[in-house]
């Protein structure tokens, strides 16, 4: 028998597998996710094996206190999806289907093309202009370090489908919201408002759609068959994975972390977040194995984040009772932080001072500007007032990957990966043992 | 009627619409090409409508002699190709069928994996290893700026197909022969030798190859579905386009550059090879622009480069006759040139002098290897031992695009073409009009 290990032996290490050692629990989690399980969209059977698999990892490591918290969702899944120019240039085009979204007939539909620069541009459109065509929207997105383009251009993704449905589009093609390259298109979720039937709704790669721009732009009348053929399944079940790094004083209230365990169905959700359960995994563990902490950190890796936030809802209505003390998210990649945020209510507190004195070293200042947390600790926050903190990630290369078939385990940084451990470390330590109280707070700015 | 120029009024410039003016007819014929026409595959239709939009491209541009040579060549076009791991994991996977692949029957095929970690590997395993597996054979091909890794690691690609089927293989699938870490195979020409019947022969992306890498070296048994349909459909015509830029003494010889017409189907072939089409068509240009050269510059657009140089072959038949003083082609991306060689007899002559003082205010060194031509342009080097002068170009990131569905136009740096259509005009002003002979020569070294 010609032994497969062969590979192992004959090769050098690949630049993944070259760990400093400090990182190896994080890293387990991200290559065991991505490559024992592989795509978890929400609802599915895959999103299931990965609690399983997570079950495991997280019993195997020693946390206290592991379950899983299951809660029922409505699941959208992929189908067929392909497209070409059918005049004046006869081409494929690299496109896929945004969450929710509508389908064509399985044969597909034909229709003239109409372009809009900007979602501004589409809500100024009059009706008669888009009945019966493929909307297309284009943006310039670019690369920023804190993730801000996303928050603005997401809108075309967000909004752009149901604006051009309640115009009576045939379909809307958007340039993805990404910062790449890349023939892979950036997926994401939206949902139908304002009373807007459902449509086909997709995101061309940024080549594509800048091909369809080139094309308008010769003011030529552009032609496009499109075949979407995603669908809605019904209600099935999703769930978040708990686990507890057991405290001293269980009246000083928990100190709530993670990120989430469902990813988007065409990369490996290696960035999102596979990443960033394997950073606040891998504090977390350090925190087990050191002293044990004032209070509890309780450790989640929540479901069905994608499809907006069904895990964080479902955690904040189950432990609407308990007493929190601070939640942290992290949900932007594995690059490392490079500052923080809190919504702490005395911005010059001792607490403050030291969580500023534990991340300087690690080239992390201090952001004046209020926490945010993340779509899965936001609820809890929201529910309970409690304090938030942001460790801030690098978005610079995040959304050239983001949603796309492209998020995989080779685009984690080993550095980058193991400063935001120990980011997470240092403000674990702070938090989990800070002697004052930690109160509600009444939330300031932001969303 | 709503305006769809709002397109072009609203968003600034796209970067790659930011032209510098000394390029514009170099990068005209890249946009061209892959806006109006997009993939080009050798024999098909698509290639036609190139050809069509070359001759009426190079007749608008002024060019001399501007004809069609057709011939023909047997014709294999892509069909559906998919694949994902059944066990351990189930996942689907990013690949694509190489050049001339068999087929799979159309419900796919499945097999168990047996990992190969290089070519040597898979030439001494014993036929009881391979018979009725899917061969996988993987390698750590890594960027070099002379190209010279894809030399080496593309027999993989070029022969590791027939040794499998050899075998007894089932089909193969190989790491792509690329330098990325995208989810993007890289297809490639191979030829069944050695009395291979064909399999189905794929590349997987580098991190789907990776991902197959990691499941081996767990140990587990590994089995795939492959679905892949390509198909022969016999003779088909192809052609090269050809222009001139006359000269005054017939008798000194042509100088024949060019590039290549047809490209790979994934992407729309902007750096393989409308990039060198645009470099040598801008700097014929700019010499049928100026003072009349001694010799006449022959252009050619190659059709059918990529199953195997059919168009070099072509015309190196129907021009057997003609006197021909030095041939280069422009067949490696859209970057700069870096470095010259030459086949002419002496490096030390006063033409290569020349040669070095005119592309050394370019950055670009004398080297004093042998120079190889390309595909197009070395059969009627080797047919007339015709001189031939390399320009080569930077390969870098070459082979992180080559034959995948990124090679889109956006990856054309402007400034590094701009350089490249400089370095051809310093070239061709050289050696077009050097007074002295250039005589056919015995190559030295070399394939």
């Amino acid at each position: 028998m010609h032994k497969i290990l062969t590979l192992s032996v004959l090769l050098a290490a690949t630049p993944v597998a070259a760990a400093p050692p400090s990182d190896e629990v994080g890293f387990g989690v991200v290559e065991g996710l991505t490559t024992e399980v592989g795509q978890r969209l929400a609802g599915t059977d895959a999103e299931a094996r990965a609690r399983d698999w997570g079950l495991r990892r997280l019993k195997a490591l020693g946390f206290a206190n592991v379950h899983i918290e299951t809660f029922d969702m409505p699941v959208w899944v992929r189908g067929a999806e392909s497209a070409e120019i059918v005049a004046p240039y006869p081409q494929k085009l690299v496109l896929t289907a945004l969450g929710n979204s509508g389908a064509t007939p399985e044969s597909g539909l034909t229709a003239e093309v109409v372009g809009f620069a900007s979602l501004a541009a589409l809500e100024a459109a009059p009706e008669a202009a888009v009945r019966g065509k493929i909307v297309f929207v284009t943006h310039r997105m670019t690369a920023t370090q804190d993730g801000s383009s996303y928050g603005y251009f997401g809108a075309i993704r967000r909004n752009g489908p149901s604006i051009a449905s309640r115009k009576g589009a045939a379909a809307i093609l958007i340039r993805s919201i990404g910062t790449d390259h890349h023939r892979v298109a950036h997926t994401g979720v939206q949902n139908w408002s304002g009373g807007a039937q459902p449509i086909p709704a997709a995101a061309l790669s940024v080549p594509d759609a800048e091909q369809i721009e080139r094309i308008l732009d010769l003011d030529r009348k552009l032609t496009i068959h499109l075949v979407l053929t995603p669908r809605m399944t019904g209600m099935h079940q999703s769930g978040n994975v708990v686990a507890e790094v057991p405290g001293r004083d269980a009246a000083a209230g928990l100190v709530l972390i993670g990120g989430h365990l469902d990813s988007w169905d065409l990369g490996t959700g290696a960035i999102d977040d596979a990443a960033g359960l394997g950073v606040t995994t891998a504090a977390a563990k350090r925190m087990l194995d050191g002293p044990t902490p004032r209070r509890t950190i309780r450790l989640v890796w929540f479901g069905a984040e994608e499809f907006g936030g069904f895990g964080g809802e479902a955690y904040a209505k189950a432990h609407a009772r308990e007493r929190h003390a601070i939640v942290g998210e992290s949900d932007f990649g594995g690059d490392r932080v490079w500052s923080f945020k809190t919504t702490l209510a005395d911005p010059k507190s001792s607490l403050v001072g030291r969580l500023e004195s534990a991340l300087a070293p690690l080239g992390i200042g201090h952001d004046s500007g209020p926490a945010h947390g993340g779509t899965d600790v936001e609820p809890t926050a929201a529910a309970l007032g409690t304090a938030i903190i942001d460790l801030e990630q690098d978005g610079t290369r995040y959304f050239d990957i983001h949603h796309t078939a492209d998020d995989t385990i080779d685009k984690i940084d080993r550095a980058q990966f193991g400063q935001a451990i120990d980011a997470w470390t240092a403000m674990l330590r702070v938090v989990a043992n800070s002697p004052e109280a930690i109160d509600p707070v009444t939330r300031k700015g932001g969303e």
